[in-house]
């Protein structure tokens, strides 16, 4: 591993002594004169509740035959991901999710697990094989009943049928309620007709459409008696068995894309494609024979958010791919910048390894900061997910707060993976340019996660209007005292009770380091007061702020809303970044080894002083903060930089990535053997007495 | 145009008309009931002192032969971009800034402004133009003499000999003094030996060298009678009339890339290769026959500036294209987000256009508004460039001004577009990332930019040293009473004369619009104060940390620069920051007609407050401005995104792009009449009759 090429040099690197380098910081906690992290407990740690799934799932991605390959066209790439995809149902790999009567394992949350591991093979066979299984054998398991269990999963679960989720339409993403889709029901032939009314309403940017699709389930305005009862989804068949469209079926190749090209995006079209009443995937809402429609959900809007629910796993799968990848990213680039040396330290007999310069810590540590709260926020959220589809703890409430939870996480971490990855990629400067060391084509495949599967910002305001709505209950029915109480902030942490990962109130605990008396006051409780307090308040003034339009036209209550949509997404932004440090701080507390729990006490604070900064004008302007303390956040991120940076390499150790994971030559070693060439040959020169003096220095004399 | 496509649709989206739409703001100057900016004008200011040239070559790269095709493989795209060079070649479109002794025009400024505008057609193209003919030719121009003009230019100009730029290694970027390749002089046989050391010394990301270079100009340690007298550069031959290389030289193609796949990068290596003494370009140095070193400069450091400065037309050029190709990406994001509709607006009517949403206005004016300000700001830059390179003002000091001027000026602009490209394809969705709408391409293309001719992060600090440098001059020789001046503030205003694009007393007037009286503390003249007054006491304070280190050893004062890299880093932003906003203030004064000096004065707001609230806890940490102020900023921000939404049509209309430009397909007409199809449906199915009712409004009744 590139861990050993790092132990390699430290003979010749001696701190401090000039004619073995003039490094301006500790490199390692050894010459830091401090405890080493444990590397493997922390590997356990961030490896989280399915560590074993996880470790065998990039076991098996070690195979070249997973990898991307550069350089391939679009159409052999396309080819190379579908045999893929056989090659992952052959080894078991990904279906984990489907029940065990049908060769699955009834495993959620190890499914995901398991998935989220593909990121570092190929993004686009991971979601090509999130498309078929995640998505398309997820609407027939989740949305159908057993008829349509026995008739299609084995087939899907085999890839025996490639198919399209047909939701997204070119005039409707993020809004899938108002797509253009129409499904009447024709009681005379028992048929549904599927059909496309508009151009707008053509289905969009379907993985498995362009090419390998021969059945999608396609979500659509279900129209019987003449009453729309609102999007369903069903089975719809889509091609031949010669890979021509079925009659009525019509579509267009999405063609090359920002990345994930190995994935054959594209268009679909209905005119009028009759299919039978039984392929509607009836588990909340039926058709009887007679178009009388049926569903044991009575409202129309609770029915169409407990369908689309059952399809949050995306989300989940998406928020710790972001994670793992920028994990991958910052190991490429704090590797390389463990070994790269660039201009002479002042010293005039070396250059500088440039993870000691002050600007590349702050822009890779305070990353790797981010990234270990994303990785533990992220299995908690797993956690989550597995208890509701497992049905440990399946109400209708925690099903709310795991969507609450995923729009809150899988934007942050998806943003976090794409800012991260480029700031790895400039930190390698033109090596990380080159496809040959992974970033850029990372960050392409990566870019759409953030607004595919709920765009970003989409979620976040759904996150916002959940606070919101949680803020609101607090005062329904409530008495005059306990409004009164509220007002003095008595209660304030018990607000919002729903929507987190626990209870707002509840303690996290400082860890008691010693630290000195400028920072005293921003401490793990400090630090959460400052986080938890911001969330609370920024709620609370929007909640005011809108409570006028209540009494207005819908249209200028609408505007009103507007008027706030920039700073709900902010509040929605702020209590994910809270999840994350509460999960962070969790993990830290868990931890029992002191060495570890000092380094990874450090980076929490670095995590939660770089969230303070990034806001430090709010908190000014809110009184939450003193001018004086405020004044320190920043110098504060620089001294936590300078005692991590020791521990650097093992902190990127420790996400237990190997060589057939990195797969960057910048990270294999070869530049810690060339920097070490260079050197000998300056140190032979200088021996030899031969090296040419240089005209600078005899100008000196 | 993309202008004529929104105008149709006005006859059906009156204002606050439920029937014909129901918009939370008002779409054009005329709803708005305000004047319509002068578009033309605007797009003269835009286009600058070289707007004649730049409609020149916007006009030429229309021709779809320009173009980039997508999906082409790298083969494919090396081969077509250097066919395209020949184009170029024939149709003159390159070669402004040679003499005119050899076919050129001696116009440094066209040149560049021509050629920053290739970016529409391909920044792959565009590059591979500027390694021939900005870098390779250039450096045969710039630091070769008379002999080396008549041999080489010709073919040079006319792509008989293309050519690559061997100046980094792959152990070393930005720090071009210490590269490794040798170039050892001797004297028996009149030759320089340029030689390879070690692999850490290969030419590295070269384009032209991994295929079509049969030149190249290497810059290497010119070694003679035992001196080595610093990085020179040399003309040698790489390959013969097969393409196979010659004898002693190797290398490695770079192969694929995070964009630029258009250009063919690679390795270079020299196993003691010879070249005639002839071959070193001496300009600025020279080995005489029998091996005596010669300069009319005699600081080997000055020296080796001087010629790297002849090289400063690269950061411009980047400047340039990375600011047109932000107004190419807003262009196509705002024309799409001003017909694309999602989710109703609340009135139950109609769905509501992207940019009436307030955080859609705040994603894409804010960086429409610093688009605009480095676009002014990049003029005033290319008029200093060609003040200097024409020998019109061209003095050592301009010289440093200009080289400070681009170390500012290039990181903030190609960030910028980075930035700009990429919420421009989020707010496009899942269109934004299709290839067929440009936004992706373009961002991977413009990837590379913020790393190479200097990494934006190294050419800041160097911006930062000269800011330390100016400030430690005028205390040079200063007396008692004037240091005490100093300290009261009084001449704050003056201690940076020499790196800014003016004089930072100079006065910028207020333009005394009307506005509410919170934003009084917040016009023009506070604005310019508030910037102004944070370069300048963040270097004083930066300063103030450094005195102590000049008593310290060497070493000791490298870690305290060190510690305060990351904030001299910022403190070089700032300043970057403050020519823009002063390039776009006095862009706003020179224009004459009174409702386009309205509007841009907003948008110039929109770009300063941006700012002030980017560093918001800063001002407020300094006390440079109150709470109460402060709590107004974003505000402000968010009226002023309201203001300029009727106008953001006209203002990105007014970049002068034309489809042939924009080549997207959403913001080609296509999107708009998609939106009219579907609501004609809509309408049509009402008015039959026969439209299904919703179980939704069912339950209701």
């Amino acid at each position: 591993m590139a861990d050993a090429a790092v132990r390699s040099k430290k003979p010749a690197t001696n701190k401090r002594t000039p004619a073995g380098g003039a490094p301006t910081a500790a490199h390692t906690p050894e010459e830091a004169s401090e405890p080493r992290i444990d590397v493997s407990a922390v590997t356990d740690a961030l490896l989280g509740t399915w560590a074993d799934t996880r470790r065998v799932a990039r076991e098996m991605v070690k195979d070249s035959a997973f990898h991307r390959i550069d350089g391939l066209s679009m159409a052999e790439h396309r080819e190379r991901v579908l045999s893929q995809l056989h090659l992952l149902v052959d080894q078991g790999g990904v279906l984990r999710a489907f029940p065990e009567e049908y060769g699955g394992q009834g495993n959620n949350g190890a499914n995901i697990a398991g998935f989220v591991e593909l990121v570092s093979a190929d993004p686009s066979l991971q979601i090509k094989a999130g498309v078929q299984w995640g998505l398309f054998g997820s609407a027939v398991l989740q949305l159908g009943t057993k008829e349509h269990h026995d008739k299609w999963l084995p087939g899907i679960m085999n890839l025996e049928i490639p198919g399209a989720f047909a939701m997204t339409e070119t005039g409707h993403g993020s809004d899938v309620a108002a797509v253009g889709t129409t499904a009447t029901y024709d009681p005379d032939t028992c048929e549904f007709v599927i059909h496309t009314p508009f151009r707008a309403a053509w289905k969009d940017y379907l993985g498995n459409a362009a090419l390998h699709g021969i059945a999608a389930t396609v979500f659509a305005q279900l129209i019987t008696n003449g009453v729309n009862h609102g999007v369903h989804c069903f089975y719809v068949p889509l091609r031949d068995e010669n890979g021509e469209f079925l009659p009525g079926i019509g579509g267009e190749d999405d063609g090359l894309k920002g990345g994930l090209n190995g994935i054959d995006n594209g268009r679909l079209h209905f005119d009028q494609v009759r299919v039978p009443r039984t392929n509607l995937l009836n588990k909340y809402g039926d058709v009887a024979a007679d178009g009388t429609y049926s569903s044991h959900i009575s409202s129309p809007g609770r029915r169409f958010f407990t369908m689309l629910g059952t399809l949050v796993q995306g989300r989940v799968s998406l928020d710790g791919s972001a994670a793992w990848a920028s994990a991958l990213g910052l190991t490429i680039a704090i590797t390389y910048g463990n070994q790269r040396r660039q201009f002479d330290s002042g010293s005039g007999t070396d250059e500088v390894v440039l993870m000691d310069y002050g600007k590349h810590q702050r822009r890779l540590l305070t990353r790797l900061a981010t990234t270990y709260a994303a990785i533990f926020a992220h299995d908690e959220f797993l956690q989550k997910f597995d208890a509701v589809f497992s049905g440990k703890a399946d109400t209708d409430e925690d099903r709310e707060d795991l969507e609450t939870l995923a729009a809150a996480l899988k934007p942050l971490s998806t943003w976090h993976a794409l800012d991260t990855l480029q700031e790895a990629r400039e930190a390698c400067g033109g090596s990380g340019f080159l496809a040959e060391n992974r970033l850029v084509g990372l960050r392409a495949d990566l870019d759409v996660y953030v607004t595919f599967e709920g765009d970003n910002n989409v979620l976040l305001q759904l996150v916002g209007k959940r606070l919101l709505s949680d803020y609101a209950k607090q005062f329904k029915g409530a008495d005059a005292a306990s409004l009164a109480k509220y007002a003095m902030g008595q209660t304030a942490g018990k607000v919002f009770h729903g929507a987190g990962l626990r209870q707002f109130g509840q303690a996290v605990g400082d860890l008691g380091q010693p630290s000195r008396s400028v920072e005293r006051g921003l401490r793990a409780d400090q630090q959460h007061e400052l986080l938890a307090g911001r969330v609370e308040q920024m709620v609370s003034d929007i909640a005011g702020r809108l409570r006028p339009a209540s009494k207005l036209p819908r249209e200028e209550a609408a505007a009103v809303f507007n008027q706030n949509q920039s700073e709900l997404i902010e509040a929605a932004r702020a209590h994910g970044e809270l999840l994350q440090w509460e999960a962070f701080t969790d993990a830290v507390n868990r931890t029992t080894d002191d060495g570890t729990k000092h380094v990874l006490t450090w980076l929490r604070d670095l995590f939660g002083l770089g969230l303070i900064e990034k806001h430090l004008a709010w908190y000014l302007i809110n009184g939450r903060i003193s001018t004086q303390r405020a004044a320190v956040v920043s110098s504060y991120i620089d001294r936590l930089c300078g005692r991590l940076r020791p521990h650097a390499q093992d902190l990127v150790d420790a996400f237990g990535y190997e060589q057939e994971h990195l797969r960057a030559s910048i990270s294999s070693g070869a530049e810690q053997a060339r920097q070490d060439e260079a050197r000998e040959y300056y140190r032979a020169l200088a021996e030899s007495g031969e090296a040419p003096v240089s005209e600078k220095s005899l100008k000196k004399k």
